[in-house]
This record gives C-alpha cells, sequence and structure tokens, in this order.
C-alpha cells in the first residue's frame, strides 16, 4: 500500500513504462512516508479497441522525451558549441535570464555577453531534478560546479551554479541559470 | 486516458487526497502528454479490515505535510527572525550553502554570517516547485527576488535568488542557496 | 463473463443504480448472448475528493428521470385532458406528428384537430421499450390498441397503435404516432 | 465519468467491441447526462486460461449479429422478393402483424394478403433503432417513408410506416407494422 | 506482486474477511513462492444496490463457522462426556470410522464402543488443519496425542492419532480416526 | 459474487492458473457458502515492463510444482523401491515418523525398519488433500488402504492408512504415517 494502477492505451515503450513507474512511486511518495518496498505500480494496456471515450476509439499520443535528456542534450551541445545541435532542442519563443544579463532569446546573444566574460565553461553536474508543473510545462533543475578558463587564462573551477529549464512538447521554453561567478570574481 | 487509480488504506483526509491527486496527474503528464480532461483519478479506499499484506492488515502511515509549507514556513520564520520556529522545521543533520559562504548548520551561524553582508533581506517569491526524489527526500525549489537593505543603509530590490531544500520526514535536512548579490554589489 | 463494473460518483440513489445496472446488462446483451445469470453488475461509487479530473474534482450530474415514466406522465395527462400537466412535460420546441395531420407544436392544436374525428380516446398499452440514441435524445416506444367513442356515439376498441417519443433532459421534444384508425374507418 | 469497464473473455473482434462501447455508452447516458467527452469504456479481455467460473474455465459465446443489420438484411430481401434470403433471418415460429391483416406466419401468406392491394412498395429509411428487452429478445424499431405503385398504376410516395422486430439469437421472431396507407387511400 | 482483489457483497465481519485475506493469501503461496510480504490481499465490498448478477440485485450468503472451531468444539464436548453439545454439531447422515470398529453414524453407539477398550481419553492437539474441499465439504485435519487410562486403571500417554472431518454447511458429516492404540497395547 | 482477481506477472502457464484459481475458489467456499457457479476467478497478468514495486521491475518467482504430485512421485518410487528417485523428493533434513517406530530421517533406515514387518505394502489411494500452512510448508494428506504381504506369505488388503506430507519449496520435509496395521495384526 499505497497501489497504482496506471491504465494506459498501447504503443508506449518499456522505456517509457519505466519513467511512468517512477514518476508515479515518486508522486505517492511525496504525500504518504510509505516502505518504498510496499509501493506497487500496476500498469494495464488496452489496445485501441478496447478503449473508447465519448463513444469514440482513441488512439494515445505519442510520448515526451525524458526532459532531463532534453536538458543534457542542449548543455552538452552548447559546452561544445554545436549551436545548431543545441537550437534544435529549443521552442520557439525561447527566453534565458543568465546572472548580471539582460533577458535573451538567442544562442548567439549568449555567445556575445559571455566573450568578455569568459574563454570557456565546463559543467560537472551533480543532479539533475525533473517535475511536471500543474501545467504544459515540465521543469529541470540541475546544478553543480563550473570550471573553465577567465580572459586572462586563469583557470577557475568548483564555481557552483543551478539552472532551470521550461520544456513544452519536449522543447526548452526557457532557462534561469544562477551562479557564484561574482562572488568569486569578487574574491579573486 | 489515461487513467490513474490509486488503492489506499482509509485515514486520508480530502487535502491530502487533493495532494496525491495532482502529484499523480503531473507525474503522467511527465511522460504522456495527454489532453488534461482526460486524465482521470480514482482513489479507492480500504479500511483497515479489507487490507493484509503479508498475511497480516495494516494501517496507513501518516502523511507527510506538504513540503511547500515547510519551507514557506521556515522561510517566513527567518524573515521575521522567529529563529525558535524556523528551528522547528529543521532535521538534525541540517546543512545550508550560501553563496561564498562555508558550509554552515546552525542558525545562528547563519545570522553570524549575513551580519557583515546586509542589514536585512526580504524575499519576494515568484514560484515554489516541490518534487519527490528517488529516495526518501523531498525537494523544494523556490525562486524569486530578494530586497532590502546593505550595511550602508542603501536599499535594494529585485536580487534574483533561488533556493533547494531537501526535506526527509517532513523537515528540512538542506538549503541551498544561489542569488546575484555579488553580481549586483560587483556593479555597484 | 461479462462482468461490467461501473465506476460513478456518488449521489445516485438505489433506483438509478437499479436502471444503470439493468441498461447496462440489456447492452452487453444486444452483443453477448450471455447466460443472464453470468452477466454481472458491480457499481463503484467514489465521494468527490476521491474523484479528479484534469487535476479537478468534479461532482456527479443529476440523473434524468427514466424517460418511460416521463412518457407515461404525459400520456396519462393527456388521457384526462390535464393540459398543464403535459405541458410541464414537453420542451420548448416540442413537435408531434399524427397519422394524416400537419406536424403541430401545441396541445390545442391537437385538441382541435381531434375534436372533428372522435370523442375520446383511451389508451391500453402492451409494452414501453426504452434506449438512448447516438445522441442526446432518449427515445421511448409505446404500443397497444386504442379505444374509444366516434363522434357518433359508436364505440371502438383494439385499434393498434404505437408512438414514439424523444427526450432531451428530461423533457418530451417530439412525439410521433402511427395507428390503425384510417383502416377501422375504412372497413367501417 | 462515468466510466465503465467490461470484463470480456477473448475471441470478440473490433467491430463486435465497438458495438459494446457503443451499447454501454448509450446505457450510461440513458440515466447520466454526463457529458459524452467524460464517459469511457475499457474493455478488458481474458483468455479462457485467466477466468474460471465454478472452478472451471469458460469459453465466450458467440457474438450476436448486430439486429439492426438483420433487419435490413430481411427488408432488403423482401424488397427485391429473394423470399428465401428472407426467409433466412427468420426463426421458427416467426409471426408478422400488418394493419388490417390476420396474424400471419409465412412470407408467402403475406404475399397473398398485399397482392390486392398494391402492385410494390419501396421503404425510404429515416432510422433505425435497436435495443434489448429485458429477456432474450433484442428489438429493432425502424420508420420512414414507403413509395410505390398501387394496383391502377398510380404511383404513391411519402406514406409514413413504422415496423417493429423482436429477434432471438440473431433471428427475427415477430414484425409488427404501422402504416398511413389507409389514411392516404381514404383521402384519395 | 501477487495481488488479490476480493470483490464482495457487504455483510462480513472483520473476521470473516480475515479469514478470508488468511485463505487466499494461503492459496496464492500453494502454487507461487512469493515473498510473503509482497502478497497483498484487497477486499472491495459493495453494498447490495451496488450488485447485480441476471438483472437482479442479490445479498450474501451468511458465512460459515470455521471449520476448525466447529471441529474444536465437538471434540471439547465429547472429552467431557457432553453429548447434546457434541450432537449439535453434526449433520443428518453422520458416519464415522474409528481403528477396529464398524461405521457408526451415533454417538452413542461411539460410547457403547470404547467402553470395553478404555475408561476414557483425553486429546492433546498438535495442530488443526482446514481445508475446502474441491466440492460443497470442508475438511479439518487435527493430530496429536492421546493420554488417558486403560480399564485395567493404567494410565497411558503420547499415543499419536490424527482425526479427518468433513462437514457441511458448518456441521460435521464424516469424521476418520487412526491411531496408534493397537500398536501401544501390542506392545505393553 | 464473490470475484476475485488475481493480478499476477506473466510466465505461469495455464496448468499452473488453473491451480491457482482452484485454490482461490476453494479459499473463498472455506468462508463464504456461494453458489459455486457465482464464484468466478479472473487472471490479470503483467509483463515485467508493466509492473513495479519499490521502484524496481520485477519478475515472477517460479511456480511450485504441485505438491500432490510430489508425494505421488515419492510414494510411487518407494512402492517400486526406486530410492534414487524417491530421494530426489525429499529436502534436506527430512523426517519420517510411522507407527511403532522411532523417527527416521533416511530410505534406507526405513527399508531396514520394515524388514521384520511385512514382505511388501501396496497403497490404494481414497484422496489426496492439499493446502498450504500458514507458513513457507505445503501440506499434503493422503489415505486410503493398504494391501501386501506380511513375512509368512499371507496377504493382508484393505488396512486403513494416512499419510502426512510437509514440503517446502517443492521437497518433501516431513512425512508421518498412521494405519491400522496393530489393530489388523491384534486380530489376526
Amino acid at each position: 500500500m499505497p497501489l497504482v494502477e496506471l491504465h494506459l492505451l498501447q504503443g508506449y515503450g518499456a522505456e517509457e513504462k519505466r519513467r511512468l513507474g517512477e514518476a508515479l512511486t515518486d508522486a505517492v511518495r511525496l504525500v504518504v512516508p510509505a516502505d518504498p518496498g510496499a509501493i506497487t505500480i500496476m500498469i494495464r494496456e488496452m489496445a485501441s479497441d478496447q478503449y473508447m471515450r465519448g463513444r469514440r476509439s482513441r488512439s494515445g499520443a505519442v510520448a515526451l522525451p525524458d526532459p532531463r535528456e532534453v536538458v543534457r542534450g542542449y548543455l552538452g551541445a552548447m559546452e561544445r558549441r554545436d549551436l545548431a545541435a543545441a537550437q534544435a532542442s529549443l521552442a520557439p519563443g525561447f527566453a534565458m535570464q543568465f546572472p548580471g544579463a539582460p533577458e535573451m532569446t538567442t544562442l548567439d546573444e549568449l555567445i556575445d555577453w559571455s566573450k568578455p566574460r569568459y574563454k570557456f565553461v565546463t559543467k560537472t553536474y551533480e543532479r539533475f531534478d525533473a517535475m511536471q508543473s500543474e501545467g504544459a510545462a515540465a521543469i529541470v533543475y540541475c546544478f553543480g560546479t563550473l570550471s573553465g578558463e577567465w580572459l586572462d587564462g586563469v583557470e577557475f573551477s568548483g564555481i557552483r551554479f543551478i539552472d532551470r529549464f521550461e520544456l513544452e512538447g519536449g522543447k526548452i521554453t526557457r532557462q534561469d541559470v544562477w551562479n557564484d561567478m561574482a562572488e568569486v570574481r569578487a574574491k579573486a
């Protein structure tokens, strides 16, 4: 106890069912502090001829990608400066907010803005957290540390950062960034 | 479709069932982009004499508090400097990480550390995000802006911040903070 | 086999559950010629805090009256010439079609039309059949025999008739009548 | 809400499941005026080794044909005077009642009876209504208009009719007919 | 896994539900060697207006007594020679088979038969096993040791015995007894 | 009513599902004296990607053999003195108790013990009863009559016996035997 039965149209793969099962387990544990071994998920699948709503049979919507994977792909593409790949993860209307920067909407703006700030930055991730908002947006948080090289060639590392992403339909609509770069520069 | 049936021992209140229903709905939407009006939650409750595991009847665990409310309570208590109330929200072993600070474990340390930095700070919250980790910890993120007064009497406002909390058993075990204070001071 | 589980919000009375159980049993038997003793109906009821669709709890719609009873009430009122009571069973936009008559929309028209045809008519019912159309309308058929008195004082009886009714929201929207009056008069 | 789960032995085709789903949806709407989009049907199928009643596994009964189709086939065969095909739709003990006729039990009787009445008749159908009675009989109503030719060569059309059929085991056991032929002839 | 859902009409008490839950758990374990903590029983109860079979609502049959308790009561009554109480546990047609005895049908016969064999016997029970046969009969086995006094005043103890009972409708229809009395007497 | 739904991971064969269905039916009838034709078993199977407990997918445990068959195999092997085959049915720690014998733990002991008692024995079985104990052990009872030949060449038959077996993990851990041999010898 508790037991969750999820009734689903056929067409979702084992990986998608695993993601559903994990998300449902976690949803229950957010409220009920049950022994994990006692939280059971059973997924019941129906062929489209076994399901009817409003007197019409239905097909299941194609699953969304794991938003963590979308974000990981985007961040990896940015790190290796593959702007085309990074752009492919973004939804129209994408906006991003970096510390001390104006809100930017294109990756080129971001590149230009960062040029006078550091030569390059690499992220080491401590953790990705993903959740669905109460609306259409999925939310991903990731945090860890930045390392890289300032413009003067001095290396830095261990600078704390956190990114927050919103995604809709599997595409990133918003990125918010906080980090300790200014804190570190101020101390330098 | 999808339909979630949650089988639960009796004893949870309407508010707790609402939280479960919302969390389960959101869990499904993290994977399946279904029309919200088509995501149905049905909660089946059993008296303890209707449930047996391992040949023994069972009672339901007492529900956890909403971790957003725990965090809100803690942050409110800190803001009005009610340290006793704030302390009551913390688990043994609590630790916190602020920008440019060493890891601290007591509220007194935090008060001492902040004294040479600002007179006071007030938080305006844009949003609270809560989720369960894959383990025992619930996670809460909140972000918004800081306003307050520097030591020199100059006021500040609109400084971006984000807090991340971990909770176990309804108590806060960890707080991580990022903000643009250094960025703003550097510009000042 | 087959077994029908009906999941329903609380608030329906025993009589309404009986009507649902009978209609579901008959629906199954329209397709599967199962032994009646093997067709099982189980009605699961949920309080409104046990049900959520689209992240909102819901209340059940008030049950419709049995359309057979609505029709019986209307026909009884007409027979005893209680036009006010009969009118109360009719929806705005009501229309009726009698043999050899133009389409009529008011009970007064019907009274006027029947005056030169017979003094009075009494219906003996053999059977009422009710069903739901594929849309919003419930449909009721009733048939049996007419008896009464022609204008010349001659009595008649045993004249076959059938009435078809459509109802929406528990009110009659349409009545179609067929009978053997002309056949009988032609023979007379 | 409401949600109907139908538990069924395997062996029914998509068309039969569609008919079951529609009949169950309509059964619910006869009592509960729910938003059609909120009435859900889920059909659970079991292999025969997943079902046992009275300690014996069972096989599902072969589905009945759609009674509307049986009636359509019969009426079409009658119209094109294919008496053998029409006869194949009739159950032993079949009886029919036409306006002004004695009860007849064979198609030959009907043909003989109609000969002095009209040369031929064609039916235009406005609608077929099908339902299961509370017993073994399925009931079909169809109505519309007759056109054809009187014995004197004069054509007619637009004459209202309604037919009522009872079927058991997919065969027609009874036909009752009402129409305005006498009404029309009386006016002619 | 496995999970057993038992759907039951209301009216059974907590003790009866406990017996059902235990019997269902054991039934599963006879085939599936699951971790006991993973075998879950959920009992769903329906009011009589929530259940219909063959278009009729039903009431649940009154529960049978625990056959172990019936047998314990009978054996206790016999031991204290309360023949009226013992008789009350027996069904019409009761028969019993003791070692070396003819089949007997009345308690008086048994008393008479035992008189020349021992003064009295007391049973010490090691265990009662109860199960349902594939038919109407419940079966109870109990075994342990006999102690008592032979006719010559010599005491005995530790003589192995086993009794097998069949019950229908909560009454004992048959008792079969095996023991080592002859073995022990032969050695004496 | 009652209806038992068994939710099971895939991988059990038709024979194993039959055994489960029978055991569940009998478990219900031990408490509820329902009309057998009204006790329904529905087995729901899930692929391993449709089931998760404690956030991990699971596989079903391999079914236990029917303990009756294990016992039948053992008794058959003993009767034809195939000690290797009989031994294969025994668990480590096996013990057996025969009338008038010390507890024995090996088949060789048993053979030695029986040699001075009879030439051979053949069992005719009236019935096998199997059940699961409340713990890990399955229990089998079988009874009937013994026939064979005493050491002096005299044949015997019709001697009542009963055997009780305990099994764990499909292997026999204990055998207890009662019979009327001494009774019969005493009379001889």
